[in-house]
């Protein structure tokens, strides 16, 4: 009555939900504005070997002065929630619009497309909520050009690009000395390595529900177990396409990749790999899972029956045996009407005949190993 | 007695059905009339960036003056009701036999094929049904000739091309300054988004049922758990060989597409893929739940197995007590029989004794854990 | 004890069962003759633009006349009951001896072969059985010559080919005016195309069995599921090589088979993929049949276990009060021995403790639902 | 207590057990030779068109005079046994150290392996065992060179080249007139060929387990299945390289293997296609028995269930009943002390209202047909 | 009670844990030292075919004067605990920073990258761990230079190249004649053939489970099957990038690597491959092992159920006689009411009858062969 089995969160993602906005039929480079996306914030980040700016920017037309200049730009735009300013965004960047359509109309599967001056990227960056499982999960967009480098976000919150900044703005490593492929690179390779410390709290949680299902399982280890799979499920998703995305950007080596920064796309790739095959390692491991419940739930039934099974089985011949001494037949009758119940010793004998066949069942259950079985899941 | 499990509708589009009209070894290219098909009606949008025409036409012939014509012309034929109608259609674009054959013996596996001067795409169209589960399926094929498309659909109703003809009509977009390649493009894109809606409800149900399958399983979510599965094999089956299908369009280049148009179908093709993401992560879904669904059947069965072992274990012996002291051994004869019917304390300790058991047992009971988890799941 | 459960036919075509009389190490092109093979019939059709000729001959030799002629040979070989006649026979035709171990030693996996002059094609035939299901199965072997073809077929019955040869008598279509190697497109459309109907029967089957296993599975059902997808892999593995076969066709392009005809192969090629795509969504349906089935069979042991488990629990309790009060605890010698059954209402508050225990009971079960499905289910 | 479950054959060859003597990090080309291994035993066959020895060597040195002459010999060692003869016969035909190793270090994987002057073929032959089921597995190395074929068998017995040989004393085809390439062609072939009366063991045995398993499954059928499986599963392994094997025997055309051997080399290739498609069936047969099992042991426990249910559902009621008029309330102290013990027609009245419970039960059993599915199991 | 279900060990190498302290956004080539992690010994070999050095150096500094010569040197560093040391090194070698990262950021999946004049190969190692199951995994990385090997191991113990080293110092083989090349082939060799051992544990622990699931299957056997399961797919997961890498290395022919060398590397190709293939054959075979270990449980519940039904059907009945006459019915009023109590042959006829039931409802359940099996599994 008290506890009730936890509800199942609603499918943190559902996959691509948003697009179904988009009417069948529409014209190609429509977008369409979630009435609950956050309103765009842009942040500018310009920088060469000696300078650096970082500054918050109200309008997209402010960066035209730093996007012809020899500097590399970083323009950080968070959130999708204005149709005017995402469509001015467009104009300034001179993004196709089929660009503009695929960053707006979140969420779109992972890949790159060569535009022969601008490179997109579409990415998905996952960041571990605090203290609940599951996983926050948003699209990144970036686009690459000669000397800039333009990411969108889904929601300014959940960023993990913060030490990419703080890379920059403290010259740390090569960053400063390097294009702008660089820097996408940089932010590629965080939006990989962010996919690790979510992995981390599903290899717990693996192992918590590895002791569970054996020691203790219980209708809710079911419920955790299909949830890990369903959560490691959009994990796979969104890891997938992204590997086919960066090997493209290795093997076709688009011109506004040098090749020094391919050899680091090659390192991002190898950890995307890595990714990946955790991923199906846990899902290997959880779908492994499935099957062991449902065997320590027909183990504990086991149980069940033979407790049930040895009691009855004790008690039933005993209880017939009382129950024939019960019977009234006149014993005056006739000599053969229950003489038994007459005799000296009637009584103590029935109780030897009823002990004798305790006893020789128990040897027979004991003969079983049922009784030693049933003591051991005690514990369980 | 009331409630009856309801029937499985019948497989919605038994897969290629009407083929079996086909006898074995007929002449190819021989058309197959369904008897029920709808007769069928021919409309016609013909327009240029300035001029623009739509009309019903009564026969294929009256076409002809508009495909000779420097205009785009967008012939679209609904139902396959009449064998001498599709004859002379076939014969004014001057069709292959096989292509017509393909066009009318529906179902035909969604393919694309290059005829020279012809290019034909069977597609699978899907409308979702309203308000009740499933989905409407029909085949439309596209035969793209240099400046017209021909477009034949199965029956008149359930079409997503609306849009696109507003598009036209109202010249949005660069639908009205392009060639006949991208209203093609542009039909073909309406067709593949239409299966987001169609998605969209398969992942509510998915959610439902999984609330459903832990919290009350019963006999009927089996049976819709199984409905899923088999309509997802259904839209797989639809969309896979889709996919192959335009990105041959894209691979192969053939000459009556344009190299614009072609960056449009990889935008196309990169929709098609999600789908296919989809459809397989609600097969996995829906894969999971008849696991998660075998389990919850075995844990009610294990809750049932232990309110009978509870109260059988504890009232078994009781009642065997009971009859022990319903035995009838005289009392008089002997000592030895059943002294204790005849003792001050008798009942009361023979009670005492009962209770001491009883009490025993339930100890035993809530030591193994049986007792609690009983109540937790009573409110399933 | 009346109604047995049937036994399940003997695999029907056990794979390639006859291979087993080949001897390992034996001669290369060495034939074997099956004791049960039915003699050769040889059948032999001639024709051009304007003859037609159609006759059963006694021997292979008889063919020669015609093959040296310029007019298109049909020579259609029915059974392989005599190694004479078959030698006779890849002499007059000039076979390599493993041509000739090919078509004698069935079966064999359906392939192509390209001996220069000749085109083998080992192709598999299947024919539902009528009003049982299963199908028949047979292999036919294609061999094309310049200016004939020879067919070879297992079994003078249950051939798909009498369609074609009215067609080449009738002259439909454009079969008369092509050479030999549309002749052989028409013979092997025609077995693919014999695929759809034993297909139907099998959707027709699994359709009723959906019904069955959901409404009242059985050891049957379970019998039959088994036997669908035994037969299932049967088709399977008859389908999947012919399509790399044909495929090999299309692909290595010949020196027989003319640059129209690929073009027609191409659209058997297609209706081959679907043979195979349906094969597949059929097996796939079946083996969720066995998931249903084993989820059905459990619901109802619950069920089963729950009228137990109600009748046992609110009996038992009962049964227990009953034996109390049916002690013989003298109450005589104590006030404290069974006072109540010398009290002025002991009996009908006995039977009023026992109408509340029952009641609560009830009320316990029904809170639990358990009552209630136990109605639902009663019609199955 | 009498019979016992058999015990499972120890898995037959434990995958490449011999190669863990292999010292990791030992020189590449260290022989090493199992104590148990038999001690070699060397046969040479020399023949030309005309003439034909076929001795037993007593040292590998004995070859040299053949393999310099212009006729052709195979010289076959069977048995690993000796160092020391090992070490001779590869200084003999001049053997690479990595192809002596491969050769002796048992068991290596199928493969085939070009030093220009060599050809290294590592097959594995099976022969069935006589009686028992299960196979005997062994490695045959084959190397190839201008006018010589060396064989290198693990053990003396079971062996089939028997007919290979007598092909060649007695000049059966063109066996004679043909190179070394054509002889392990027909050394090749003749491992492949014994595949299939190996296959044909397992087509019987799972014919037998598939009535089994619905008619009567008992434990010992479910170790059965197990068996049947882990046996494929090795029967896939020893099969699936040698494929590989042979087709690039096919692709890579080495020198040494003419361009006619070539032909029949690819009709071999499709023997080893034909084995691994049954091996792959059966596979897929013993996995969908194994699902029918456990199916079939749930209907089992249906049954048991179903027994228990209607025999206790039945007379647990009447027991009470009886149980009831078995109180001793004193009908004395009171007009409502059970009236009926005393009224005229209360035992037939009792027995009355028991018999209509009883039908009332059975009726209700039978409208749920679990009567009658009772009856019809009853045979197994 | 007393014994306890043991509890799993924790995920051995949890895949890649360390690389958690990877921090998304890092600068590449940031080397990040475990806290736990050994300080690092390094070891020296330099050798030519007449010289040969082995010594203990204490900073990578001592390294260069060898490096210099044309002497092959050989570095082995063993421990990853100082940042120092491993900056230093990676400044003597001249390593790329992602190298650098690579090697000390262990786990990395293993791969090879070829940097021109150094080639990188990421290896795994794995040694069984001693009389206990699982086995110890640690990462090996090797830098091969024209003339020098680095290799770096995560800790000191547990390392397989002692007989390699063996080797060198006594010239066994030709590993002195040799360039590095060879060097790192018989290191690399060393490590594959170290997964041979550890096979052979889970090839005996497999076994030991195969007799325990079908004879007698406890929950603890349902824990080592799963562990088994866990522990092959750690394994498969460290071999199967291993093959890529050596293929890489074969395919892909670096400058670094003779030809000579590259035929040895195929046939540790080979070797890696038989690892992959026993790592998929146990795999299945454990996979099966659940399959069986569920079928046995419900086959023990079987029994179980077997024992209560043929006990409670027997007794239930006969109970309920006894019930019968023990009720108090008043004879004295009426003639109907029990009439049998005082008859004659009362007790005796109601013995007979009670006997008459137990015999028929034995004869019953041997019908269905319960008695029987009953006894079969009496052993288990």
């Amino acid at each position: 009555m008290a506890r009730k089995l936890s509800r199942l969160p609603k499918l943190i993602t559902r996959p691509y939900e948003d697009e179904f906005y988009h009417q069948p039929g529409a014209v190609p480079g429509t977008i369409f504005i979630d009435a609950d996306a956050p309103p765009p914030i842009i942040f500018l980040i310009d920088y060469n070997q000696t300078n650096f700016i970082r500054e918050q920017i109200a309008t997209p037309e402010e960066c035209i002065p730093y996007l012809d200049g020899e500097s590399i730009s970083w323009v950080d735009v968070q959130g999708l929630g204005s149709q005017e300013i995402l469509q001015r965004l467009g104009q300034v960047f001179e993004l196709h619009p089929l660009v503009l359509e695929d960053i707006v109309n979140v969420p779109e599967r992972p890949k790159t497309e060569d535009y022969e001056d601008q490179l997109l990227f579409i990415a998905r960056m996952v960041v571990p909520k605090e203290r609940i499982c599951g996983f926050h999960s948003e699209q990144v967009s970036l686009i690459l050009g000669k000397n800039y480098l333009l990411t969108v976000q889904e929601e300014p919150e959940n960023d993990c690009f913060e030490t990419v900044r703080s890379r920059i703005e403290k010259s740390k490593g090569i960053i400063r000395k390097q294009g702008a492929d660089y820097l996408a690179y940089a932010v590629l390779d965080a939006i990989i390595d962010g996919f690790f410390p979510v992995l981390e709290l599903y290899g717990e949680r693996i192992e918590e529900l590895e002791e569970e299902v054996i020691v203790k399982p219980t209708p809710q280890t079911l419920q955790n177990i299909y949830q890990i799979r369903r959560e490691l499920l959009q994990l796979r998703r969104a890891i997938w396409p992204q590997r086919d995305a960066i090997n493209s950007l290795i093997r076709d080596a688009p011109d506004l990749i040098s090749e020094e920064v391919r050899i680091y796309l090659r390192d991002c790739y190898d950890h995307t790999v890595q990714v990946m095959d955790m991923v199906e390692t846990y899902r290997e491991l959880a779908s492994g899972l499935m099957d062991v419940y449902l065997s320590a739930v027909s183990n504990k039934m086991n149980e069940i029956m033979k407790v049930l099974t040895i009691v009855s089985t004790i008690f039933i011949p005993l209880t017939f045996i009382a129950g024939i001494y019960g019977m009234n037949f006149n014993t005056e009758k006739s000599p053969y009407n229950m003489p038994e119940l007459n005799s000296y010793w009637g009584y103590p004998l029935c109780w030897a005949v009823m002990l004798a066949i305790a006893v020789g069942l128990l040897f027979f259950f004991w003969r079983r190993g049922w009784l030693q079985n049933s003591v051991v899941i005690k514990q369980n």
